[in-house]
């Protein structure tokens, strides 16, 4: 698979989790400040028509929805689940996932933030508060992860958007997304897809 | 299953295709509008801590998001498929399934057009005609219907937006669009869901 990403997406960053199935991929950069925009480009255009990060090469396919990825590299793949078998839980790490990646992403990522301009801060800070009301959810489907006690998707999902959260709220509110989050951030699959140590972060 | 919804929720109008598996549901309407909202009531708040609609009560477990719940009942109750079985056509459904629930719902519900305010109608025909630069992905894998010639979650996700779009922008230019919402619109599921004919649909 070769996935076009960009270091500090958070939804090309879910798609780094190729590194907890074990897969081998390549990365193509797409800097979304650079040049106006590189996902704006023609080329980029042919691959992916909704000019944004990430989108995936794989198996003749171009994918480029973070969570329908996961998905298709669960369902193709093996390695670590994903998604739990029992349909209740499955329909719990969808759900969550869900909260976060069309609850809280969209609304602060950076075309919207772009576009709020000067109001941006409060604006991002109340649609993640809003999104962390998912807080007491968490605490009732969590176990060692964010569903039970084996890793998924929603793992997956919340990593990425803590990350991003912890400049703009105070994730002492949120005292089960923080001690997920910390739980996962020493697992090695989110080490080494971190944003601060991918092939186009700068020095 | 009980839905708790509104009657213009296009998120509750994908949970509504209930209808297409032939599955009995009753409705218990949210009204969005009155009482500044009744998703905040406390005895909402909790069955649903994120305070949105639709929220879903089956088998003893609330799902909060339209895409779980379809996803759920697909896995647990027969009828018409909603995903097809080949995991490609799979990746492809969640990924134009995802590109309406994350890329363009998100950015023109209710909380986020009353926050935008004065400029609400600039921002939301700014963000449908970006989500409808999926002409050209449906124009590659529609054939009677958005993935192929199966009824699948895209068409139960496309047929609302465009509903809402409808206002918005102008729908003749997205040609592969306008041709696929015609065709569902006149199959008896969408008919009977649509948000014209709800039990709390004012006369």
């Amino acid at each position: 698979p070769v996935l076009h990403g960009y270091f500090r997406s958070s939804c090309s960053w879910r798609v780094r989790i190729f590194a907890l199935k074990g897969i081998e991929y390549d990365q193509v950069p797409v800097n979304l400040i650079k040049d106006g925009g590189q996902q704006y480009a023609q080329q980029y255009k042919k691959l992916n028509p909704m000019q944004q990060v990430p989108a995936v090469e794989i198996d003749g396919i171009t994918i480029s929805q973070s969570l329908a990825v996961i998905q298709y590299i669960d369902e193709t793949r093996p390695g670590t689940p994903l998604l739990p078998s029992d349909p209740k839980k499955r329909a719990q790490v969808r759900m969550i996932s869900d909260l976060i990646a069309s609850g809280i992403q969209p609304l602060q990522n950076l075309s919207v933030i772009q576009k709020i301009g000067a109001e941006k801060v409060p604006w991002a800070q109340h649609f993640i508060s809003r999104g962390f009301q998912l807080e007491p959810i968490l605490k009732e489907t969590a176990g060692k992860y964010c569903v039970g006690d084996e890793i998924s998707m929603a793992d997956v999902c919340l990593v990425p958007q803590v990350y991003n959260a912890e400049f703009k709220v105070d994730i002492e509110q949120y005292p089960t997304i923080k001690r997920l989050n910390a739980t996962l951030v020493e697992i090695d699959a989110f080490r080494t897809s971190h944003p601060s140590c991918q092939p186009d972060t700068p020095d």
